[in-house]
């Protein structure tokens, strides 16, 4: 694959430049291999094995995906969905799943709304809340299905600034929540800085805010938490608080692509979400969900290997003396001291994929993990990229 | 599977009940299998083979799929996209696609939308459009996306009758079409009725309806049209009319399942609607696309199943004396003369899946085609339902 390619790619590959790109990417390759025919029925198997997925060569490190998933157990799951693709997924099957869930969870399935990835439900969340005031959320969050509904003039966001150690800064959320808040919008663990509010803060207070408003907490990155148990706000659904809960096959399952999410809330406001939600989810995201989701030999080898990566690129952070935030997700927001777009640069010119600078944060860098040997190539040129 | 799980199936196993079944059957059996551990990490393909598509023994001929799909050429690419499951879905596969479909239809892929079964790119429409007026459409449509936009409060729908042969009344809607019409929608071939409007007919109406507002032609069924070509509205978006045309890959390519679809359209509309479009569609959804999209040997075997189902089914109605539609779709819609519900209980009770009453129609009942044995045994069974 030409390096022009790979280049635009290393620096637009984030999900979201990927959904931007649906319109965007008019000159991209791909025309030429439509022209060769490349899918033909007698051929139907890929001719580019990059055509989902890190171009050849790159180290894709901006995306916050694990790519030791999906577990075979999806894709055994996919493969049966796929045999059964002619068919309308089946109510069993969803039912199947948000039993599951529910049981995990320990309330029962009409607590549960499902979606194709968690961006749906949150976008559902947005848009339904949104008309009726404000969504408050901290400065840097998870922002894109707020700004969905935005965008469509459904919703508009009250940023709260983060405290001087980029934490959300819970009492000043607090402060600006009031009765004709829309919604409250949190991230915990946040991204893209991978702080955790520990449940003996984040409960209190997102209980008193429910007095006043809906709290949403986007839970995608809960799993990866030190404590979840601990960490979780789904304990407060079930003492009756107007609070929901949003969790993602995203992360540690390693299902970006395939796309599967789920709230947890009050049953009516399950259902009243389900009903904003606009795609019917596909029997294979159902079918993959439902073979993973109890696969804890997967989830618990997806977060070694999670670790075992974040460890590697704080003692390269550490012996480069920078400073960095303790994260308990699959990336690490760390200040390189360098402008943070060309810090991406340098790194894409090695065919590693970083993110690049977020709102005014400049000289700040989010890594994600992923196969360890592109980890081990981000920490080997990150001093020569600072150099 | 006891007969008391499949009766409930038989009754309520049309999409629409499907998709309501999400939050209505928390009695469903597969409680039990959770409960067994059914889906281990050890032991996670299926170990009921009909918790998608039809239960056991069950003809299903209720839900306008294609049971001969999804194409080999389209599973070999959702195992590849399985593969790449842990990343977002790329640009490049996106932009394939659109060039595909572009391709065929003779327009830049900018004219094209993708969304998660041509469902929610309806649902896009309907809430986009609902705000600034009524939709406008035939008494008898495939309505769900525009009640999917009236359940929440953003679209009104405006029922213009049918002529007397339960034909679209182009006249009339278009009496009803003024500047202040949020939408017009039609659907060509109708359902459930299987009628089409010809090319000559539809398109003038369509044009001079589109110089007032948008309208949106539903051609989830065209590829079954006796002529294709002569019948889409696509020519018209070419001509610059305010038209959009929807297509599916549910129909004729037999992927319910998997949700794909899209619209063609002004390049602005699409860039609009796809921003309305809520979930990132999955990339085993695209990469099926791209398999099969072109896969003119499956399609070709299909549309031949669908024809010779249909003869099956008309010269059993032409045995019997009853009238029915002239259908250019995989559904039959006939008079039978006895009450709808109680023919689809008959039919259920010899495990045959057919659709309940329509609104008022309550002599009439709409027959899918599917196996040609499951067609066959509903030939068989008629005489006796009707007896």
């Amino acid at each position: 694959m030409a390096f022009d390619i790979s280049r635009r790619f290393l620096l637009t590959g984030s999900a979201g430049a990927a959904v931007a790109g649906l319109t965007a990417c008019a000159t991209s390759s791909a025309g030429s291999a439509v022209a060769q025919g490349a899918f033909t029925p007698e051929n139907a198997s890929v001719e580019n094995p990059y055509l989902l997925g890190a171009p050849e060569g790159v180290a894709l490190l901006s995306r916050n995906e694990n790519p030791y998933g999906p577990a075979q157990s999806a894709k055994d799951m996919i493969a049966y969905a796929a045999s059964k693709g002619a068919y309308y997924t089946s109510g069993e099957a969803t039912m199947m799943l948000k039993e599951m869930i529910a049981e995990r969870h320990g309330v029962t399935p009409d607590h549960v709304a499902l979606s194709t990835g968690s961006g749906e439900i949150l976008s559902a969340i947005a848009l339904h809340y949104g008309p009726n005031g404000p969504i408050v959320a901290p400065r840097l969050f998870w922002d894109t299905t707020a700004l969905y509904a935005s965008n469509l003039g459904m919703a508009e966001i009250s940023r709260v600034p983060l405290t001087a150690g980029m934490e959300i800064d819970l009492p000043a959320m607090e402060s600006m929540v009031t009765e004709s808040t829309g919604l409250v919008q949190l991230c915990n663990p946040n991204n893209p800085t991978g702080l955790v509010l520990p449940g003996d803060v984040i409960r209190p207070a997102v209980a008193r805010m429910a007095a006043k408003t809906t709290v949403v907490v986007d839970e995608a990155y809960i799993e990866l938490a030190n404590d979840e148990e601990g960490t979780t706000c789904i304990p407060l659904i079930k003492e009756g608080h107007d609070v929901i809960v949003t969790r993602t096959f995203s992360k540690i399952y390693g299902m970006a692509g395939i796309r599967m999410g789920y709230l947890i809330a009050k049953p009516e406001t399950a259902q009243k979400i389900q009903s904003v939600v606009m795609s019917w989810t596909p029997s294979t995201s159902i079918a993959a969900a439902i073979g993973s989701y109890n696969d804890m030999d997967f989830i618990n080898f997806s977060k070694g290997k999670i670790v075992e990566a974040r460890e590697m690129v704080t003692t390269t952070l550490d012996a480069l003396g920078l400073e960095y935030l303790p994260s308990q997700t699959n990336f690490v927001y760390f200040k390189s001291g360098k402008e943070a777009n060309a810090v991406q640069e340098a790194m894409a010119s090695r065919m590693i994929s970083v993110r690049g600078q977020y709102m005014d944060y400049n000289e700040w860098t989010r890594v994600s993990m992923g196969f360890i040997e592109d980890v081990d190539r981000f920490c080997k040129a990150l001093p020569e990229v600072l150099a």
